[in-house]
This record gives structure tokens, sequence and C-alpha cells, in this order.
């Protein structure tokens, strides 16, 4: 009899961007293996009595290996402990959680995974736009900046025009990240916003065109939205009217909260 | 001096798939207006004084236009209520929410957004999958298959083989959204998994492949993966090998909360 391994969703960083089973499941975890990005405010909710372990991987530094956090997971449920894999975001989008599930396969452990709050719907909500307006856009296309690189998405088979990209990790290299938008068939002018730290205090939006796009500077992690669905918050806001020769950068400093008028 | 409108996505359904924060802002409405799919577990969750208003749109038939809609959140907040504008998985995917903000802004009505999770996040926690594993898919494209009905996605352009597509609504004519997919690139012989009801008691999942999705009923509302990731889960499970040759239907009905091993 082994214990049961919960992979659960952080969310995009402020706890009550938990959902209410993740955070039941962190009140009764005995041992909690966590990524760097997910915040102290979400770990405050488990026990003092869990074993909490940061498994993070930060800026290409592993601080463990794939195969050692596949381990700990094996190893504490082979203990029967009650194991939370807390994973920022949504496990199942970009969170490495193939390798993970085929480890606790062979290892014929017990798992459940609960969704959580990826980054794409927590930028949206705080910039206040859709990502699927039927007016903008008729598809949503979720990428990372790595595998943008790794291989092109060629998007002008299908319109890019009326897609909305969510770029996961675009910078440090934003100048690369937009070359390869574009090089996909996204026009240099469409407007695009960056937010950074999306849902925390800290958090930071820019908005500004794929042209203008490799001059920005934010802090990891961020999101990149790029399309149409962009525009409408400018517009809204007054700022779209002079979008097309934009001088400057925009950029917003807000807490989370803020209310859209 | 006029109430505020949040924007809360309920999530898949269980209610404890809520965020805290959704979870928080349903005990403190006054008046809620919610969809047709919001369950009546997440509903019990508001005060009993509070108002609750159906403004369900359900199979083509809507119960109020989204002028209704867009005028009850306005109307409920010019009384100085505390308003909930409840809309199932998140605001911002296929939600019709550019509308509604366009309404509260056009008012002046200040509102927030609540982000909530996706029914493809959902999907794949359920069935145990990862939407985007580096070795099976580089991209998630999210659709319905309406806009795929309406507008080819012509998918052949970014390689429809190293991505995953989740798409919204994929029923109730399966047939036309098997064919539109092929159309658009992706083989007759890629691996789906249909999932119905995704994280309710009600929750049915179909293991199949494009070619035979025309051959499923399931019940509305459901979501469909399409791309090698599904093929993941199939191979642990051990029915990949015969994915070839399937000759009947694969179909499981489970409880959301079924133990992968």
């Amino acid at each position: 009899m082994s214990g049961k391994v919960y992979i659960v969703g952080a969310g995009p960083g402020a706890a009550d961007l938990l959902t209410l089973r993740a955070a039941s499941l962190l009140q009764k975890a005995e041992v909690v293996l966590h990524d760097d990005l997910v915040s102290s405010e979400i770990l405050a909710l488990c026990p003092a009595s869990a074993e909490i372990i940061s498994v993070g991987k930060r800026c290409g530094q592993h601080s463990r290996s794939q195969e050692q956090i596949n381990a700990l997971m094996v190893w504490h449920a082979g203990l029967n402990k009650n194991v939370v894999r807390l994973k920022s975001g949504d496990p199942a989008v970009f969170g490495r959680l193939g390798e993970e599930l085929d480890a606790l396969r062979r290892a014929n452990i017990a798992f459940e995974i609960v969704p959580g709050i990826t980054a794409a719907s927590a930028a949206a909500a705080s910039v206040g736009i859709t990502l699927t307006d039927r007016h903008a856009a008729s598809a949503l296309m979720i990428v990372t900046a790595h595998n943008i690189r790794g291989e092109k998405l060629r998007a002008d088979g299908f319109d890019p025009q009326r897609t909305s990209f969510a770029v996961y990790m675009p910078g440090p290299d934003y100048n690369r990240t937009a070359r390869e938008l574009r090089e996909s068939g996204v026009p240099a002018e469409m407007p695009c916003v960056l937010v950074s730290h999306a849902g925390r205090s800290s958090e930071q939006r820019c908005f500004t065109t794929l042209m203008e796009l490799p001059r920005l500077k934010v802090a990891a992690p961020a999101l990149l939205i790029v399309g149409e669905v962009a525009r409408q918050h400018l517009q809204n806001t007054g700022i779209a009217d002079t979008l097309g020769d934009l001088p400057t950068l925009l950029k917003e400093e807000h807490s989370p909260r803020i209310e859209h008028i």
C-alpha cells in the first residue's frame, strides 16, 4: 500500500486564485514538492508538520533534475505519505507533466491531477480582455517562446490575423520572440500585451506592438498576448487611436485588483 | 456611485474547482447572473438573500439576449449592488466576454474579472494527460467547432501533427467536426479523447481516433482533445497497441476522482 500523489495546479501566484480543491489538499498534505514560481503565500496554507521541498527550475538552473523530482514523488508515496506535487499555473500546460506521469505509472503510484488557472487566463483577466472575441479571434494558440524557436509555427497557413497567441515564457530575448512571430505571419503592427507577474501585487503590464516588443524589459515570469484582442483594450481606454505611430511604450503598473472603468 | 460587477469564471462544474476568490465573491454577492451550465452545487454558495438570475443560452435557445444580459448587469450595478456575472469555465475563453465588457465600459461601471479553470485544463486533468508534452506537442490550439465551421483552420501550415487541439463545443455534429479537422491537415488516425461533463460525477470519456469520432454520442457539454498527447494515455493504459485497428470505441465512465494507476 502506497500513498497517493496529487498533482496540483497552483495557478498564477495569488493564493486566492487556488481552487478550493487545491487549498484543501495543501491543508492535508504531508509532503509538498513545489516549483520555484509557487508563492510563499500559497505554501503558508500547508500544515506546519508538512515536509516542504523546493524542486524548482529557474532560468536554466535546475535545482533538481526531472529524474530527482520523479524519484522524490515515488519515494514519499512509497512511504504511504499524502504527497502534493505543486506546479505553477495548470499542470497540463507547459508543466513537464508527461515525464512525471510516466514515472508514477511505472511505479504503480495512484495519482490525481487537479487543474489550475493557467497564465493566459490570469493575464487576460488582469488586463480586461477576452482571448477569443468572436469579432477578433476565432482561435487561441498557446505556445512557448522556446517552442517557437525550435520549430517554426509557420502560422500563415491559418490566418494569424484571426488568431490570438498566448506566448508562455516569452523572454528574455523578446527580439527573437517578435521575429519568430513575424516570420510566422503575424504583422509587425499587431498589438500585444505583456503581463509580468499576472495577478500578483508586483504585476506589470505593457501595451505595445509586435514591432516595439523588443524594447521591453519586464521581470519573469511573464506572459505575452498577441492579437487583435489586445487592441480592444486599447480602444476601450482610448490608447488605440495613437497605436499606429506609438512613440513610446505604454507601461502600466497596477495592483492586481485594479478597477477597470 | 454605482456597484461593481465581478465577472467570475465558475470553472468546469464541480464546486471545489472554483477559485477561493470566486467562492468568496459568491458568498458576498447581492445579484448573481449565471449561465445555464453553472451547477446548482455552485449556486448553493450564494447567500439566501441574493437574487439569482439564470441568463443561460442553451443549444441555440437563448433565454436572454446578450443585450438583456448587458442591461441586467448595468441595471443592478446602477442600484449599487454587488453583482457577480458567473460564467462557466474561464470568462476569456469562448465566453462572449467582449460584448459584456463593452457594455460595462460604455456605462462606466467598474468591473473585475476573476479567471476560472477552462474546460481544456479540466478535461486533461480528468483523463490524466498533458496538453503540451514536449515529445508530442509544441503548441495547443483552442478552437470551437463553431469556428472551425465558419472559417477553415487550414492547419497544415503549422504542423498539425505537433499541435494539440482542444475543441470546445465539438458536437452535436461530430461528423462535421472530424471532417473539418481532417481537411485542416490532421490525419484520420490521430487519437482523440472526448470528455463529457469533465470533473462532474456524470463525467464520461471516450478514446477514439478522428476517423471514428462521428460514431460517438455523448451528452453536452463536451470537450474534444485531438493530438498525439491523447495517445500517451492510451499507451500508458495498454490500449494504444490496438489503436491501429480499433474495432470498437473505447468508452469509460468514471467518477471524476478516479485514481489513475
